[in-house]
């Protein structure tokens, strides 16, 4: 039997142009002869609509859409995701569920029994768990057709009481149908892999895993989707990043040569792929063209302009430099020179008498109080208007350049270096920002090796190092990935063998930069753990323990 | 029996707090010669540490204050609630517990069964639900021991697929008692006091309901805890906004004098006790004491003015006057009118210099571009930054003066009037905060007439009128009730009898400015749909019906 695996970038809510990408798929699998097509999670509408799927009316175009693709159905099977009504008289409104599609009618419906309802996942907001178990019966052979979760609680941590395919075995399924809205995060592609693998392994079947892939806003889908043979080998593996759709031989008594696959997580190659699609699908699905970012000198906003041209192409991006005077001639200099290996624009707008006039005008407020973070965060401020001044006079919109080190300790101004559209590398740790720029530069050097190798410093005042009032950044990051990825408390970190002042230090900073974040720009997800909606703190509490 | 209804205003993670409030209410109560004392849900942290709950440390300080509580157990019963790990291998970490302490000992757990999980609720992210049911003994009688929204199945929609009441009705109980965590929204109040009448009169059991009182942040809890007779009357009901602890005489025997309750949904005079209630626990939870506010002349920043003083007093309020040369000569005479009356220090910072040094800055950019909404968003971002800079020099917070008309419609400047630590009147429509000022003014004009009776204007360009670009408020207000409130889609909002391009237009401006309100201050939370964290929207994606 021959199966067409559409891993394709969705866009939420947007009916016509889904429904004209899975259509064109489903043509391009009849000429190549296959029997059956499989799309992923939610494939109607793109996954996940968040709170749209409380409209009725959005409801209502998703039912429209399938719908739709109905008639296509003849001389293929077509395996769609699509929200329905529950039509239950009680639980709640909707079902996440996947449809068989045949010979132009409805054939069989599988509702998701096992909803994801942790760190960026909400379903049980939206959708009511299945119950019922039905194998799909398919051209003489039977599918166990689940939906991404419903595979996973194979593993620890078993955040559900059941398998949903324990229940689906004693119908004798031929092969596991799995279809996904799994999104990229650093450690989880491989823990993907090798769950699909125990998956068929446990359950002696193959399997077909379909993800889609692209960018909302901060969630990033790496796609990946996989075919597995019932020993657990992969034997098909998609692009990562890219749409595909890959048309597969499958016969039950067929031998497979399994394929070499590779370990790539925490491959920071993978994680710039992840955040050039992560730019570029932000643009083009919100209908811009064009980003600015402020440049300092310093290696972070390096770092996002280089991504930038890359997702964007330079002719796309315009750097902004905006130095004060407390900014080193070096950090122009090498601003320039980024620029110039990077190809893009940019413009140089001093701020200093933006500051004069802001700093004189509060002056009737401010006499007798000495100069103190008030006056960096003025700087601050000032670039962070001029740049939005920029977007808002030439249509363009601002890059975030803050990485995740930076945001945990709250070491940025609120509407000033804060300002942005989209955060690019709020999910990096400093550690993190410079393996990337070094790895950048191995063919040859775009980030400036002056860039690289100074001591960071904000520039807010005179020989400010961050080194001042923060611990050496391989310390910090280390702190902050048990603080917030591991959700470890104060205690169990000093117990890992870090200084106890360091930690409280650290500990304390980021609790107390909750109501920063709270207004920070959507960020970029690479980890599994990122601020934003993932990551859900009180902002008016007692947090120290 | 005497039994003591503790309604307490806790703080998130507050364990000594809360701890001490707790041990005083049992030890007021031992002396009333209470048998029983009754806290509210997850009563040992507060309701909801969100992602507090994920932290093992969190968890165990919750345990410890468990454990601190069960000596006070003597000669008193104790309800509690506190979340506690579950240990079972499989389903979520935790439950959502109560406890019944005697003796020194735990005499009985019992779980949360119904999880809220929809708007501003997310208890299926932490919490397995229970699925055992035994009613709680205690000094001869036997108690239904529930939990929040335990009651709430019983009416429409009926979000669960069973009611826990009717799994404790076979055990013969004599009295439900349910300990809540239920937010005020103007709707709401009401509903909750009839929902658990009705509890009472279906099983035929009297009911004490103990809520939690007191805001967090945006939710604002409001008490109104309750007893009701197994005929379903009220016989008592503990004040709303406030702490109480109240002592009930409750006879099996006995019949009881219903209480007159009043309903006081879409009361404005109740809505601004929620949000007097919510800026003074913002400022006391987190240890701020001084407000200041931005005061244009308009009737938005009034109102903010006239709650902060109620809330924190005259002396702990700044105004700041900050006109442009836009401003008119009765906007500035209107503001210190009110600071007048309302008794709190104004500053007047006018904003020209520091606009006409950004122009002049930007000069370099914007050479043949038209003046545009650019200068427009550059007064309002002047103003955030002065605004900004007095309170980082201060020491005090800023409060946000848009309402939910101006942030649903995007009528408001990223990083400008946006700027705030917290937003006071973002969930009032314009017309409610009309309604709100003319209820203020009735017993002595505290908002000046002037104020109340200009057409509002944004005063950013000459001549400008809101009018000029929105519908007029009655008309938007009520679209924007039926599209975010009651969740219509374009076409059923016509069908009311709108105006299609009009409701076309209202639409797409509110989907257009997910982006602004996504970075937006949190708002304290009056409606049933508030912006934050009960409405979540994809940021990316095609909107448009």
């Amino acid at each position: 039997m021959k199966i067409a695996l559409a891993q394709i970038n969705y866009t939420i809510g947007d009916f016509d142009g889904n429904f004209r990408k899975m259509s064109e798929c489903i043509v391009t699998a009849k000429i190549q002869g296959c029997q059956l097509i499989i799309f992923s999670e939610l494939s109607v509408c793109g996954y996940i609509p968040s709170d749209m799927l409380n409209y009725d009316s959005f409801i209502k175009k998703c039912h429209d859409s399938l719908e739709r693709l109905i008639p296509l159905s003849q001389n293929i099977g077509i395996i769609a995701g699509c929200p329905v009504l529950s039509r239950l008289l009680e639980g709640k409104m909707l079902y996440n569920a996947a449809f068989l599609l045949q010979d132009g009618q409805i054939k069989q419906q599988v509702n998701k029994s096992l909803l994801p309802t942790y760190d960026i996942f909400d379903e049980y907001r939206y959708f009511e768990p299945n119950n019922s178990f039905n194998v799909v019966a398919f051209e003489g052979i039977k599918i166990a057709l689940t939906i991404c979760e419903d595979l996973w609680n194979i593993a620890e941590p078993r955040l559900y009481d059941f398998c949903p395919m324990d229940r689906l075995m004693p119908q004798h399924p031929d092969i596991i149908i799995n279809i996904s809205g799994s999104p990229y995060s650093y450690n989880h592609t491989e823990e993907r892999k090798q769950l699909m693998q125990q998956n068929a392994k446990v359950y002696g079947l193959p399997l077909i895993y379909v993800n889609q892939v692209g960018a909302h806003t901060d969630l990033l889908f790496d796609g990946g989707s996989l075919f597995v043979d019932r020993e657990g080998n992969v034997i098909e593996e998609l692009a990562y990043f890219k749409e595909e759709l890959r048309v597969i031989e499958w016969d039950m008594n067929r031998e497979y040569q399994a394929l070499q696959t590779i370990n790539k997580d925490d491959d920071i190659e993978v994680i710039r792929e992840a955040l050039v699609m992560g730019i570029r699908d932000y643009f083009q699905k919100s209908g811009f063209k064009k980003a600015i970012l402020g440049l300092s000198g310093g290696i972070d906003s390096a770092l996002v302009n280089a991504l930038a041209v890359e997702a964007l192409g330079a002719k796309n991006v315009l750097s902004v430099l905006l130095p004060s005077k407390f900014s080193s001639k070096g950090s122009i200099e090498d601003s320039v020179d980024l620029c110039r290996k990077t190809g893009n624009d940019y413009k140089i707008i001093p701020i200093l008498e933006p500051v004069e006039a802001l700093e004189k005008t509060l002056d009737v407020v401010f006499t007798d109080h000495p100069r103190d973070v008030t006056e960096e965060n003025l700087q601050a401020r000032s670039r962070g208007i001029l740049l939005m001044a920029i977007c808002n006079k030439l249509g363009h919109i601002l890059l975030n350049t803050s990485n995740k080190s930076e945001s945990a300790v709250g070491y940025a101004t609120l509407y000033g270096d804060m300002c942005g559209g989209l955060s690019v590398i709020g999910d990096l740790y400093k550690t993190q920002v410079y393996e990337m720029c070094r790895s950048i530069n191995k063919t040859r050097e775009i980030i400036p090796l002056n860039i690289l190798t100074k001591a960071p410093s904000a520039e807010l005042r005179p020989n400010q190092l961050d080194s001042d009032s923060l611990p050496p950044y391989d310390v910090l990051d280390k702190i902050l990935l048990h603080y917030i990825e591991n959700q470890k408390g104060r205690a169990e970190i000093v117990e890992l063998g870090f200084d106890e002042a360091t930690v409280r230090k650290v500990v304390r900073m980021v609790d107390n930069n909750e109501y920063k974040r709270f207004q920070a720009a959507p960020t970029l997800r690479i980890s599994h753990k990122a601020f934003g909606q993932g990551r859900r703190m009180p902002l008016v509490a007692k947090y120290y323990d």
